[in-house]
């Protein structure tokens, strides 16, 4: 038997006990723990690090989260569990878990409630002009694709992006309140206690683990169920290379170092099935200020390829995975604004054909683009790719400029978003579907709520959320 | 524990023993047996259906061999190992396992003789004009993008399609003899019995099966280990909703029944790694006969996105992933001609203006990609894909049409490409990169050469060959 699964009767004596194993305190293990000790389940929380945070304590701190919240509310905004649902139904790639979007979004006016509850504050101000994570303390912003084509469509567009009250990155301050929290409630706090195996009962059932603690290991007995809240792979290369290889070519890995997928091996080990492993949040933040989306994104065949004002985590994903990480923001003189990002600008020219032979992109390419482009963009119309008409202007005033957004010379910001398989309980499934007795998991540790075209918040969002459920559901087992 | 993993301790009676146990008899299977047997193991292999054959027996037979095969040498080709290795590392998706590969491309030139002394004939004939199967019993075929860019650039291109002689479809033949030579070893095979659980010993060790046999459970006892050659998993919707959902858009799945995903669902319960789940092989057979490579592949925008002579596996793989199944092949009246599969044309205009507008492409969209494409095709250029200059001629010779090249009006043909992590001797790994003791695999349950851009031939080529492997492996062992 692999080392990382080992068999109760091989276990000499537990060197602790409790009702509730959490493994990880990022988001995901805070919000788990918190349920778990609330039930009166005898609670304990392991952690590698020192400390408490992970990958959750290094985010924007965003959480998605919508159905019309008292934050969305005080900031004059409508919405609607539906309206959420049919958003995230049509972004979050394809083939979500429709169940897990269904319960989350009739949930999470209640979770907004809940993580105010823990200590968490968020300042009843909209942010307008920037996407994803505002400049200073203000708490509701555009977090997504909503009112870009095709969803604007779909569903009545509201911003969701929830921002604790810090400014520029609010990770911390979320983190700094959840664990506050963990250590005020009943649940106890193990860190430096790295998880190298699940301890398994000859009936199948996970009944506890084995941690490393300082060199020596530790054995853990979890009367009612672990709860695996690990994170995701994107600092494992191995894993990286085995199913997103792709990945690799981002400069900007979002994740702390425990992000190496240990907690998703250990799983697999107990039998554990993982879905949508190639999954990942790739973030371009090519266009904000927003002005900037204006400009036109061409590939390496000088075409265009989505329309500009989609959110930063789809742009990422189509440029990479459908244009091979080949992309560059053309502007003219009138578009051109200095973007918030440093990037490198890859070519200045008097002309289309000057810009395209510096590129070195195909004669002609970018000429016949940025035409086409301008014969309906002077009437405001943009029939390709269907970009906001208060983004589509004719771009003809020289100098024009290309912004680097190629995979070398650009940001491209990724995690991951493939994991354990779980359903809406928390309970982790094998590969017939069945739930593994006494084994839970949550955050990106799991498949959650986008398997693609990523909007900020989601993972933050189903962490805390599937966290809850999933503490809960083991205390109750 | 999964009802799909079974302790030794539960069983009672083992109803037969075996050194050997294989499971499935495609051609994965048929290798492993006639390896194993060879090596004096007693060897039984099993078969849900009622008699050998799997996918491999509707397949077009083809094998990719190379490196200098006697055939190749017989019709006039030169190879080498490195050419082949080149052209695979090159072509094979993102990541392919460099050591698999590498093998291969050593072992080719004898793994052709070894399918020859199996029975399996071949005739010296190159066969022409066609890409993958020949419509004859000619031996030898391109089956891969070698002369297109930019493969031809890389690795100097040879045919090593390698097809047995049988008209149009060469799978049943292979299969046929592969076992006919089967039952003429020592091996005994075991039709009608369905895998449905792997047996552990409490070291962790697979040390046989339990199968369904008209109903009734028979454990197989595995001296010295098990092979799992079960196939993929085109087959099942709840896998390829798990781990490739855009498959669920081709029209064609290629796959017995039995490719429903069992032999990885019973690895993963025995703690196996699987790795790639999202790579498939997806072809687009829109050019043949070859003269329909001189038309231009355009996407729902009206753009090119391809060189239109890479090989069919690689058109599918662009058109469906990267353009979202939204294709069509645009021909003029010069380059007219009727396609060997029956495709719909989904327009026909006077001018381009006109095609584009009964596609329902953005206006001006196709007259201005034809027009940038026809500037350089005058020169016989297309500087933008690289088509080889034999295919690029302008098209302006009215009237023009459109062949349906969308997933929903035309042959997406799907199978999968990901599957169980096995070493090149095919042994099973475990997420740790720990080979579990007893338990093999090969072919189509496996990842193995190609995680994408597939070049026919492949999945018989590595399925046959690892098999021998995984064969000689688990009887020695």
């Amino acid at each position: 038997m692999s080392r990382s699964l080992r068999d109760e009767r091989e276990i000499q004596r537990w060197d602790d006990v409790a009702d509730v194993l959490v493994v990880g305190l990022g988001a995901a293990g805070a919000a788990a723990a918190l349920e778990a000790a609330r039930t009166g389940a005898d609670t304990l929380v392991i952690e590698r690090a020192g400390g408490g945070g992970g990958t959750s304590a290094m985010s924007g701190g965003v959480l998605y989260l919508g159905g019309g919240t008292a934050l969305q509310r005080a900031c004059g905004f409508d919405d609607s569990a539906e309206a959420m649902f049919g958003y995230l139904m049509a972004s979050c790639g394809e083939g979500p878990d429709e169940a897990k979007l269904g319960v989350y979004c009739e949930g999470s006016v209640d979770h907004y409630e809940w993580l105010v509850a823990q200590g968490v504050p968020f300042k009843p101000v909209f942010h307008h002009g920037v996407s994803g994570e505002p400049p200073n303390d203000d708490g509701l912003v555009w977090s997504g694709s909503e009112r870009a084509h095709p969803f604007r469509d779909i569903a009545a567009p509201a911003p969701r992006g929830h921002v604790p009250a810090m400014e520029a990155q609010a990770g911390p301050l979320l983190m700094r309140r959840l664990v506050a929290a963990v250590e005020g409630s009943a649940a106890r706090v193990a860190p430096n206690h790295r998880c190298v195996a699940l301890v398994r009962a000859p009936d199948g059932a996970v009944v506890g683990a084995v941690a490393e603690h300082f060199g020596a290991a530790r054995a853990l007995r979890a009367r009612r169920g672990v709860v695996l809240t690990t994170g995701g792979f994107i600092r494992d290369d191995a894993m990286l290379a085995a199913h997103a290889p792709h990945l690799r070519r981002c400069k900007f890995r979002v994740g702390a170092e425990g992000d190496d997928g240990s907690g998703i091996r250990l799983g697999i080990a107990a039998g554990a099935a993982t879905i949508h492993m190639d999954a990942a949040s790739i973030s371009l933040p090519a266009t904000q200020p927003w002005g900037l989306k204006r400009g036109i994104l061409v590939d390496g065949a000088g075409q265009r390829f989505i329309n500009e004002d989609a959110y930063y985590g789809r742009l990422g994903e189509h440029a990479l995975l459908h244009r091979g990480g080949r992309a560059w923001l053309v502007v003219d003189d009138a578009v051109f604004e200095k973007p918030d990002y440093p990037r490198r600008v890859a070519a200045v020219g008097e002309s289309p054909a000057e810009l395209e032979r510096d590129l070195g992109l195909p004669p002609g390419s970018l000429e016949s683009t940025l035409a086409l482009y301008n014969r309906a963009a002077t009437r405001g119309e943009d029939p390709a790719f269907h970009k906001a008409r208060e983004y589509v202007t004719p771009l003809e005033r020289p100098p024009f400029g290309a912004f680097d957004c190629t995979s070398e010379g650009s940001l491209y910001a990724a995690f991951t978003l493939g994991g354990l398989h779980t359903d809406v309980e928390g309970r982790v499934l094998d590969p017939a579907g069945a739930a593994i007795p006494g084994l839970f998991a949550a955050g990106r540790s799991t498949s959650g709520l986008s398997v693609g075209g990523y909007s900020s918040g989601l993972s933050l969002g189903d962490g805390t959320f599937f966290g809850r459920r999933a503490g809960r559901t083991a205390a109750r087992t």
